[in-house]
């Protein structure tokens, strides 16, 4: 972890110790920590200064005859102390005689208290001051959730033979967008923010049959609610050669049980600060046609979507008929699906597609797509619009496309769920809504 | 590579091979193979047919009397054929007597011979037809080569501690972003497009101390250049407790060994296809100072910066000198690097910050930061500026910031380098620049 050449380029110096190693420091030893003062507690005769670093904490004790100052909360510092071994610091070896430097100026107080075990502070308050309030353990936690899923997405597409692909973020036209879209003055004239790498990935799958994606996507939300951001991580996948859905069903499966492994693997300390429990996924995930939901939540034959408080229900028979936090409805009508959707081969009112549900709230939205260029057509006359306005994308299918689907995952809604937060806000670094745009 | 459940869900079916694995199929066994139809070519008492899928190509032979229709080029596929060894073929192994099942209606003709081995067509050509120009051998090469670059960019960070974090596009100033930023229409007020995740990616230093980003970045560059898009792939680089830019040097040497580490892991057939040669990156890259460049190219001691001639000129030197296609030029002035550059401690006319040149072309830029919060009032002073605008940044430094620094690799630029792409435009999926906008 620490072999890079940078370090290899401090021979001089003690070598660094990272704060959560310094528990495996040898008693008498002369240890080096850097971090930030966590907390800083006077006593009458010793003052306890706790350094924060970015793998966890190290208590330092520094006495009068130690003829140190320790400065306020938040200050960055290197500590050269003596690992000492005393089974009441955090680890059962904490640093004395320590000598402390302070690696910047005196740090202004925080506008809450980092020390504390849990971070109670208004959202506007922790949003406001997003720089500092990540700070805190518990809340970086869940960035740490985030990023580790992120890996586990990563791997075991890579491992599937799929290739990671970047795609623009200027498209040219709002049709390809849909409603929502953000306009950009693009060197004079209006160019938009793409809303979905949608086209992009479905034209990648002609080039590479397995593509995804990791990046922004781009919705002009009008709406403020605790699940709708302006700016969002939109984690994409798209294959051909599929046979339907349920292809793409069997590999959102796995790659799910891949983010959860990727917590599990690399983000095990934040799962244990927020006390949270790693999601199991099923070999395979129980399927219910959105008819036989409906009927089975009690709803109206003719609903064109489930309610919340349906999904909630269908959670609840998941878990109780099939042990199984995850539920998959596919089916969905044609009439509430984009157009490049496929049909239902045996009865077109239904699609092609699904939702993933988690313990009863709507995670991921999937399906297969149309593929033969005479159906786009069809299917983009039939809501009104000029297929010439889609000429770029339609090449793609004109000259060749296999069966395909995909599903995108976003990620503040993901680590949402994860780890129990009530809203989007409180997972993205610097979340951007209808009101906010800083910090 | 296929055991994925989407693959177990087909079992009733011969399991689909990949074309470069049909080589190593039994003689006399059954194949199934999918993709697109590479190339048809119909001699008097055959038809050749190449399939290609994402690993690679693999021949089919049709006789009159196999009563199959070959359908036209890039039409996607089965073929379920017996393995026949053919020393001729590639791979030694090809199909007959097979059963062709096209997978989507006829395709239409290309607009440039896909099948040839090298494509040989002008830019706005190739530009124009990305999704079909791109599943070309050669030229998906390039992108794969990219693809495999991050992939050992970010491994390497993993490896050493870094957390992945996710910044803003949207920004409330310009300010923030400098000249040439793209002006967006934010829920009726303006925002503007992040130039980099500069200011995001040090906060975060306060944070997780090491951080990485890989994300799209917007510049309204009214240059119409080979080497400049309006829209580009930055992969960002950041972490605390530096003792100098050295350190950050240090850390970019593990990087672009990384990259072209993943390259030779996972993209073999990409640099094959090419013909190109994978850089070794030294142990320790050379290091020379501004200054004694100017001098060794002979360029005036009060020139602010280096000209192409002079980058190029550095470069013939490293390789003649130190053996090294890598040289690091450190100590650029003050004058010509933003705000936040953190000035050579004994003499402040130059900085802390360097250039990566890479055969004799700039490839990275980057150095140690300011992390003091009266330097930044200072410097953001002394540039005529009021720092109060870049309040919600400056809040990371009054709460505590250690030492820091880092450097940011523009994909587009490092792909072109390693495939020896004359524009960069060859190399992005689907380029953006002054007057391209789609496809």
């Amino acid at each position: 972890m620490n072999s890079l050449s940078l370090e290899k380029s401090q021979p001089t110096r003690v070598e660094r110790t990272l704060c959560d190693d310094v528990s495996a420091a040898e008693p008498g030893s002369v240890v080096r920590v850097q971090g930030w003062v966590h907390r800083r507690r006077a006593l009458s005769a010793v003052t306890f200064v706790v350094v924060r670093d970015r793998s966890g904490l190290a208590q330092v004790v520094v006495r009068p005859d130690d003829g140190q100052d320790v400065p306020p909360e938040e200050t960055t510092v290197e500590v050269v102390g003596t690992a000492t071994a005393n089974p009441q610091a955090p680890g059962g070896v904490e640093l004395t005689a320590p000598t402390i430097t302070a690696l910047t100026e005196p740090a202004a107080t925080p506008p809450v208290e980092l020390w504390r075990p849990s971070l109670n502070a208004a959202l506007p308050t922790m949003l406001d001051h997003a720089p500092v309030t990540w700070r805190h353990p518990a809340r970086r936690a869940a960035w740490e959730i985030a990023a580790a899923s992120v890996r586990g997405f990563r791997s075991t597409l890579d491992a599937a033979g799929f290739t990671e692909v970047q795609t623009p973020k200027f498209v040219a036209s709002a049709t390809e967008s849909g409603a929502n879209v953000f306009e950009v003055d693009y060197f004079g004239r209006p160019a938009y923010l793409a809303q979905s790498p949608q086209f992009y990935k479905q034209q990648l799958v002609g080039v590479f049959e397995r593509v995804y994606e990791v990046g922004p996507v781009f919705r002009a939300e009008p709406h403020d609610t605790v699940r709708h951001l302006a700016e969002y991580v939109s984690l994409d996948v798209e294959l051909g050669f599929v046979r339907d859905h349920r292809d793409v069903l069997g590999l959102l499966r796995d790659v799910v049980a891949g983010m959860a492994g990727g917590i599990t693997e690399h983000a095990a300390g934040a799962v244990e600060r927020l006390g949270i429990e790693v999601p199991r996924v099923p070999d395979r995930i129980p399927v219910i046609h959105f008819a036989d939901a409906l009927a089975l939540v009690g709803a109206p034959p003719e609903e064109p979507d489930l309610a919340p408080e349906h999904e909630r229900a269908l959670g609840e028979w998941a878990l109780r008929e099939h042990g199984s936090d995850f539920l998959a409805v596919e089916g969905y009508p044609m009439a509430k699906r984009p157009f490049y959707t496929h049909p239902q081969p045996d009865d077109p009112r239904w699609s092609n597609s699904f939702d993933l549900l988690f313990r009863g709230l709507e995670l991921v939205t999937g399906g297969q797509r149309l593929h033969r260029p005479s159906d786009y057509v069809a299917a983009i006359a039939a809501q009104g619009e000029d297929p010439a306005a889609y000429a770029s994308y339609l090449q793609a299918f004109e000259h060749g496309m296999p069966p395909h689907g995909g599903f995108a995952i976003g990620l503040e809604r993901w680590t949402a769920r994860i780890t129990g937060a009530a809203n989007v806000r409180e997972v993205a670094l610097f979340p951007r809504d209808l009101h906010r745009l800083t910090p």
